[in-house]
């Protein structure tokens, strides 16, 4: 995208191992081009999110988790994308979002859209480190340097930040986009940030 | 409405405390004249069902909290529908369900949306039984009559039975909503649950 650097800047906090974030990633990037504004993609480690502020994945909540199965089935086929119970769910999507870091910024976009489609399209466990790097590879990225950057401390420490910065910031779930000052939750919050984007709902 | 009684069914399981129902509240009614489905209004309580499965409210998780007023004043703006948080929140809803189970079954969905209007879109406590009467006579009920009537043992049962007829159905949330063997879980899934009521969406 040739998106101005003045347009306003929509920050992607995703986490490949939730499933209402894959199908987020599938159709941000449209929403963008849309409305104009720039894209961030933020990976980040939802486990010590949940764990710092005393929430709980859904699957924690027995019904709740029987129901999330049901309810993105339907989703995903309402908006017309592949998808998979994957196995094991959930994974470690800490190699996944490091190899994210490691890859060019330019290629990161690609890249994580190609790890939520390989683990909750496809059902493959991004959980393996051998995945994910297959996973780079069908995406044009150098595995092996990237294998060797994902395990630097530079982006160790990155993904350590965003986290923290989730945190921080008052993320509590995942996909959380954040707009100017103010943050949508969900997959179901698309919607409304793109009327506010597009100025048919005032803030 | 004159719905025929082989319309589909659309069961709407309420609780007046949950703010996100108050939403739905606005627009089930227009949802299920649209599609011409029957609708079915069912108090139960939300606070026993949590207990049961061991969810726990928004305002439990901090952050999780702060994000619910902020995407309520959003969404309720977007509807066009008056929002005011009410004191407090949590509120006892008991009052108000059992009031409603003792309405007339055909007064009982607009003496619903009333409640729910008093306390989210008016901030007047439902918790109280003198609001809850208030709201009644607003309504045209006769408030001396339901008053009695929502005391009895044949009341308190049917609200004690509805709240286990959710625990047993898999509710972990409100609204909830069931059509056929198919739940939908919160305001955000309506529009789901209308494309499949419309047969845009097969299930």
């Amino acid at each position: 995208m040739n998106t101005p650097l003045t347009a306003p800047l929509i920050e992607f906090f995703w986490d490949p191992v939730s499933p209402y974030t894959y199908l987020a990633s599938t159709r941000i990037e449209a929403l963008a081009q849309r409305v104009g504004a720039r894209l961030e993609w933020k990976p980040f480690l939802l486990g010590p999110v949940f764990e710092a502020i005393g929430n709980r994945p859904n699957i924690a909540i027995a019904p709740k988790g029987r129901y999330m199965l049901d309810d993105l089935a339907l989703l995903a086929r309402h908006l017309g994308v592949p998808l998979q119970q994957p196995q094991p769910f959930p994974t470690n999507s800490v190699h996944a979002n490091r190899a994210a870091l490691a890859a060019p910024a330019d290629q990161l976009p690609a890249f994580a859209r190609a790890l939520m489609r390989a683990y909750w399209g496809e059902g493959r466990d991004i959980g393996r480190p051998e995945i994910v790097l297959a996973v780079a590879a069908e995406c044009g990225l150098d595995a092996p340097t990237l294998a060797e950057r994902a395990q630097s401390p530079e982006i160790k420490t990155r993904l350590r930040e965003l986290t923290d910065e989730a945190i921080a910031r008052g993320v509590f779930g995942a996909p959380t986009f954040f707009v100017g000052g103010r943050m949508y939750w969900g997959n179901d919050r698309m919607d409304l940030m793109e009327a506010v984007l597009s100025g048919r709902l005032a803030v």
